[in-house]
């Protein structure tokens, strides 16, 4: 018998991120300076079914993410040969790389408002959101060289995929330097520069996420996963992969709802949550 | 013993959209709204030796395509269980994606040239064209998400490879919002934007088709190939093909009389065309 | 047993290519017209444990490459049938791409540093370096179709994968036209433009290959496999292959000493060679 | 809007194979010498929501098929180029292979059932059939390497997948030696010898046939789909490509069904057909 | 920063199998009907750093697994759209899978030994193991399709990858017959045929796992990756993980004890654990 | 330009292994026991136009391959950090596997003859081969793990995609135990057991290789690429390969040749070598 999927009870037990409900369907992440409880709160907004779009921001005024402790790195030594603590590199190494890839694997589209310094880490995390908007005042940089190390926990791996000048990428990651909010753009990495700070583009991928929050969920899962899908695979693979997923999916009531609402020049539809068996998460 | 290709026969029979020969080795194919005879035609041409390029426009003066009828998607419920309801579905979606895909197995290079609205099913064959060229005025939109479902004859499945901003795609398909041939532009949906509409866009759109009918199409269809081969492969696996695919194609003149005609100063070669074998098709 | 690799004793014996070593780590390739010791120059900077960057460019004021000696091409009949003229195409087109890809296996980070003319195979030399500057006076052409044949050394096999706009790469590659430094970054083919001619470009890629020079090897070697391996992988197989690479590498001194730097505000670290156990090559 | 799928309507038109219904659920094809209508029939077949398995025999009573008529293979001259000549042959190829693969495109499960001589395209047909069977009487030969050819139609490309002994496989197919029905199925290319000839492995084959005829057709198609899809993808593709598949499938009524009857000690259930929507064929 | 390993702590608390460390280095896991914690009791074990090799089998004396239980598969039904269905469905279907697929995912490798009967799931269990013995007594069955379902969660997905006869595979499975311990082993899916019953394959199955916890466990974990990687990815790719891997793993001492061992003419050496940093598991 | 291919040159150079003709096309290596000029030999074969099929065997007579000597694998240590040494291990590792490998490289089929002792790394060569015989009187072992380490040179890569059960090999790799000539015909690693020892089967050996050698050099070179094509990519991949490779191959006479002397009765067919433009070598 398959375990039933375990229910979400998240309350504000958070230390280092705090989550609110800013408006119908949107959830709002704010990472503070440790992010050990990132994948944990992606797992439990991964389950809550009145999510419809999550906004990823920092809550700190100046810094978006400032890259991994250095102590951490060299805390690394176990006292024992360097084969099983290769293991344990690796196993460390793989556990941090599934915890910066739950924006990725989250069912609800992820928009990462960055500003401030975007540094080491930070990049990482914002490869692996669906969604890239900067303030005009974020200074990015793919730091790991200049600490001495190739970057292992994403954006080395993502980049080559997502963003449009290879030569400028492996610049970037091989000078380890600052780079702007403008050559963020131009590199293909962010695709939004909202002027000011924080508040500015915090405040414009919440309006982002409400946009999409309106959409039928059933659309945005599926968009969301077939875009992913396709950086994946081979362009007929992934057409495959849609037609047998909708096999399924295309025979909920969303789209029948969307055009008999446009007949009836209703401008909202009311979709059904993804996953109605759930109980929605209350003690937030 | 296998089948002898099926010699092309067509005539002025396609009732929703338009061929016409406007210049040497170029085809011209107006699509009205409907799409039903799309890949037919396209089946025609590739098997038509006098053809060298493409052009793809619609024939309407303000609208490219306006999406697939909703009507259509509604009509698929048979009064069956849901198991064989998706059997349905995903037979009629593949063959969907199969007609969409028709620019793309067509040997000769297609060139779509769009204006006006170029909406849902729109962006779908833009997608599986080779060179994308706009007019001005044209407003595009990956509208599929405003409707209910997740784009899957396409879009989808080819943007991520072909553009070179996954977060300016993301914004678009997960809000289904209009864009501007600029932003298309920005996004690497379109490589030109031609001052003017539709008729400016095919005029200019003729004049790059006939330079490319110029060339040998040995090189022609090669190319086309082997760029369509390096976006779903490996690099490694790619040169491997092009290397194999060279062993026969080049020990065809075509070389040979290109290097011949620049020592004699010959501006223009008569290079074969690619399937002598075929009788041309004189009825259209 | 193994082979012990063989040392590199590379002296002055290029005729056609010229090594120099401007500054610290930093080696000059400056290539002649004839590209013959292309490979076997790479093939030995590849085991030179003072290296840390690498900087191509050509040594004519006027031309990068003109592209492949056509009357090479026509050489290419050997007086037998087509089924073993096949056989040689193919043997020596595979080694000719091996020829080519020559910086992409190189260890070190290799710049490429374009001027004037940039023809054909010059493109596809560009294709396989990882950063691409070029000056504003080149001219660069995908000249392959306008003399007969597909592309099949480089430029078709990774351009789709390195660029950001598919529709301006399938345009350029088949009309074979020039194009200026700045469409090149239109394109996503190069990332810098550099004012002025050869001296200009190649003096700023000197001074990035610098700056490369001073970051511990072992990030560098790893950041550059990263990116080629995201390139080629699905990004899940990266994840895993760093995670791996690292079991091992991560174990090296190098990020310790920069940690241990920065603390004593030093500004530079001595790392070791990537491979102490090569001697030096001192005959150059 | 998509093309409805054609409605069959075959009728005893096939002049060089025969087809029958000899139970329930049960379609026979028998082959003649020619193969022309291979693979017009299995379209037709996969149409036909009545059928749920299918045997594939020879109608002669001594060879199940001779291999390709040379003569054909020699005809290929078009008196053009060897790059236009290259070309004719990868079509003409391409859809040779084509018509070959149809018992593997083909929804329900085929059992192939071999005796006499097994030469050559024989055997590429063979690879391509879910089940195989042979009478005691069988010889079978790869014969390609012998008249001066690779085999490109199906059994050098689908054997090493299939068969559980790579170097038996490499002997036969570099000798083109005969080989017995014992070996045959050393090798793993067949499962079951029956003893005598055409008639009693036909007997054993329909008698097959019917057992999976009464299985639920929704059960048999995805088994089929899935134990092909894990030969050409990973285990973790598959596994995910199957829970996709079943989310639309799995609401069918077929498992309930069959659960209801176990426990009314039913024997048999009336599982509907794949596609009722078609119309039954009725011309045979 | 990573979240550090949790240590495992298993007691007795598992209700439906039992783990006993009937010799040094040996776990064994013995299932009784339910399989519940199936998935929990590999993860904690994959911890223990203990182990170095693992039996599975199942409590009962006549039966191995009797399949999933049917009730459970109708109680899927959530009283919601097909669609919202569906993703239910999958996302119990990948739960499902991932707690099948644990004794693939365990670092120690996995003897089954199996015997009585073999049912449905149970080949879904027997295809995830490393080496799989059994009891002449054993009766198997890839039951789904009798029960009106393709099977979904591991026994399509891995055989047609580890079996030498894909006719006979699709026999069974398209067929769902019972098949003998002899006709397993025909196919590839066993490798031993042990005389008796449930406690003589035990036995054995116990005998073969002391002999692999004799050896290096850096050589176990290896050569079980490395063999599991081998069949999921090229040839190449599988040299280069193991060459990237043993960057790190090689440099354990494991390979000089034992030749200082054979040097010194002593028959046994003691390896340290994989993972010396975990606490062994004492509470069980 | 591209560099011709060197010719080859070799002579009784060798010093532990010995080429010979013994019949016409058939090259004959003999392993002594050392094997540092394997790769070097093979390379030089591959260039030879004058040999058709190779056996490969033993000199010695009751070894075929005692596996690596342990003092090599111990010396890798180069007194660096670990990093460093990674790198080492690395590209030692890397070049290793290329020599293994030649075999498999080699465009002529190589059959392995093998008696005696088979041990670790003999194991790996003979993966490497296409087909493998055996004398009675062998004894293999997968030796590697008993030593310490996961095989990284061959084995664990090629085997689980070449035989036939893998809980077999998962058995005989995790034991390191010695194992029969019927044990490996078995499990897929032989095909044929020729009674007695060294001299008969590389007597039988040879036999075959006469027979391999008497067909068309561009069947047989087709055939063996087309079946490793196939071990490792889709299907469709394989087809798509086949008939891009035959556009230029099938233009050879060989066919034709074929069907010619079949026509007149001829036995046997004259064929021109695979590279007639090689000089044959001359000096051995």
């Amino acid at each position: 018998m398959a375990p039933t999927p375990p229910l979400p009870e998240y309350t504000a037990e958070f230390q280092f991120l705090k989550l609110s409900y800013p408006s119908p369907g949107v959830m709002h992440v704010e990472l503070n300076r440790y992010w050990r409880e990132f994948e944990a709160a992606f797992s439990r907004i991964s389950l809550d079914s009145t999510v419809r779009a999550i906004v990823l921001s920092s809550a700190l005024p100046k810094l978006f993410c400032g890259g991994v402790d250095l102590s951490f790195l060299q805390s690394l030594n176990h006292n024992t040969d360097a084969g099983r603590s290769g293991l344990l590199i690796r196993q460390m190494t793989t556990e941090f790389q599934h915890a910066v890839s739950a924006p990725e694997r989250c069912p609800y589209p992820v928009i990462a408002a960055t500003h401030g310094k975007v540094i080491g880490l930070g990049v990482d995390i914002l490869a692996a959101c669906d969604i890239r908007w900067t303030a005009e005042d974020a200074v990015f940089s793919i730091k790991e060289a200049a600490v001495g190390l190739a970057a292992d926990v994403g954006s080395l791996a993502r980049l080559p995929k997502i963003v449009g000048n290879s030569s400028l990428l492996f610049e970037l990651a091989l000078t380890a330097r600052d780079f702007s909010a403008q050559e963020a753009k131009d590199l293909g990495l962010v695709s939004n520069i909202v002027e000011g700070g924080r508040d500015e583009v915090v405040g414009a991928a919440l309006g982002l996420a409400s946009r999409i929050a309106q959409l039928s969920p059933l659309a945005a899962l599926g968009t969301k996963r077939f875009l992913l899908h396709a950086r994946e695979h081979s362009t007929q693979s992934t057409l495959e992969y849609e037609a047998t997923w909708n096999m399924g999916v295309l025979q909920g009531p969303d789209m029948v709802q969307t055009a008999t609402a446009a007949i009836q020049k209703k401008g909202k539809v009311d979709y059904a949550p993804l996953a109605p068996w759930l109980k929605p998460i209350t003690k937030l």
